[in-house]
């Protein structure tokens, strides 16, 4: 299908960002991402591209070779498996373990970043919520929880408290986190209601009709916020009953603009 | 510099063409292509690769991984470089020496092909004029006038008369458009006045201001056609001295929607 919209123009001044997918058809995010760029009136794109995991690395070498890219997207399945194929790593990537964001330098070296703490974040910011000194519960601990989780604490939240189904898992990345930043309080276990300040689901729960509630609506005070990482539905269920309940809540989308934001400017965008 | 437009939208599903060059800065005919695309109803678009003479065989070993690339346009300096590089050439593509369009099939497989001449001849078709049974007078013996010569062969010309300030190149060229079409009687050195339906230009002269004329008006029946490889300008001196004599002319851009058309078709767009 084609979909026509005013909208950019590729030509060879133009700064080629790729997104790395598996499978690629139907993805479409690729051009909220180049919209954003012009929007903020960068002259890039960012254009997806099938990459089987047999072929990572090939790509990557071709790719680090092409004078005109600028950065490259690492979605599903390749966010680990690209980690020792590059160059070099941030200390986000490093403590996260995983790669979601890749530059490419004038030199055609690699450094990989992991930005979806960091568009988590900043997405909080942008809606008006400041963690700095807050204290957050957080559900899950899976990939985007990991980064959260570091994101979070490098943000300066003063106690982070982290449940999960698995709760090995979650006393895992507490004390990850705990070591990476001494001067906020992480823990897991079960969560006491209605002391935190801050409440995130990173769970994938609520993107399908009949998921459970990531938690309980219990654990919520009305004072708290909620907030969410699933774009879609832009209201989850768990969002719809912290709203009836009177909390503030900030959807997944203030993430994607967030990460959107810091790959601009890892890439050297703007 | 960005251009707005009414245009394509590239998603997962956009079949991907690149077009490598060097360099790569000012190039926006890709978006011609594009666009082209685009008027045919077929989702791909054509993105420039800035890809050094050095990076060439890395380039494309990465892009024949890519699940959604469908093809690779080749341009200045990779054309001839890049034949030992591919699984397979085309005859054209072989006869010629140089390949500018590539197809990457379903297995990844590498098909280089010459569609310079191809484009040539059906921009004359498409401008109403057909070679078949014709004599032709050709004016140089450079790259596109090699791809053009032999095209024009395999058109069905009568006559191939080819003029070119290396006498040798010009005998060499005819030899070797012989060998390949026996049925079409090649041959080169000074050319007769008046006799032949179709004279080309093969050469870069009305390019700039100050260039020669790349033959005498003299030897152009009103009843010839005149044919040009250039794109810019868009009338040449020479087409305009063949328009004064009262010759049907053809412009250059004729050639490139020729090209456009041969690449689709090639890469399996349509």
């Amino acid at each position: 299908m084609t979909e026509t919209k005013q909208m950019h123009r590729i030509t060879g001044n133009t700064r080629l960002l790729f997104m790395l997918a598996d499978p690629v058809a139907n993805i479409r995010g690729n051009a909220l991402l180049t919209d954003f760029f012009q929007s903020k009136g960068a002259d890039a794109a960012m254009i997806p591209l099938h990459v089987h995991p047999e072929s990572l690395r090939t790509v990557l070498v071709g790719l680090r070779s092409i004078g005109n890219v600028a950065g490259i997207g690492i979605t599903l399945p390749h966010k680990i498996a690209v980690v020792p194929l590059l160059d070099q790593l941030t200390d986000r990537a490093r403590d996260v373990g995983a790669v979601n964001f890749v530059k490419r330098d004038a030199q055609g070296r690699l450094w990989g970043d992991n930005i979806d703490g960091l568009g988590f974040v900043a997405g909080l910011q942008a809606s008006g919520v400041e963690p700095f000194g807050m204290e957050v519960l957080q559900v899950g601990a899976g990939g985007a929880g990991r980064a959260i989780a570091f994101a979070l604490a490098a943000a300066g939240v003063s106690h982070l408290h982290i449940v999960n189904r698995s709760g090995d898992k979650a006393a895992a990345l507490a004390a990850a986190v705990q070591d990476a930043h001494p001067g906020c309080r992480c823990d897991s276990g079960d969560a006491e209601p209605r002391s935190y300040g801050l409440v995130v689901n990173t769970t994938s729960l609520g993107m399908r009709p009949g998921d459970a509630l990531p938690l309980s609506p219990e654990l919520l005070s009305p004072r708290s916020t909620f907030a969410e990482v699933i774009m879609t539905p832009a209201i989850t269920p768990m969002m719809a009953a912290a709203q009836a309940r009177g909390c503030r809540v900030v959807e997944g989308k203030a993430m994607l603009v967030g990460q959107m934001e810091a790959a601009a400017r890892f890439a050297g965008l703007w």
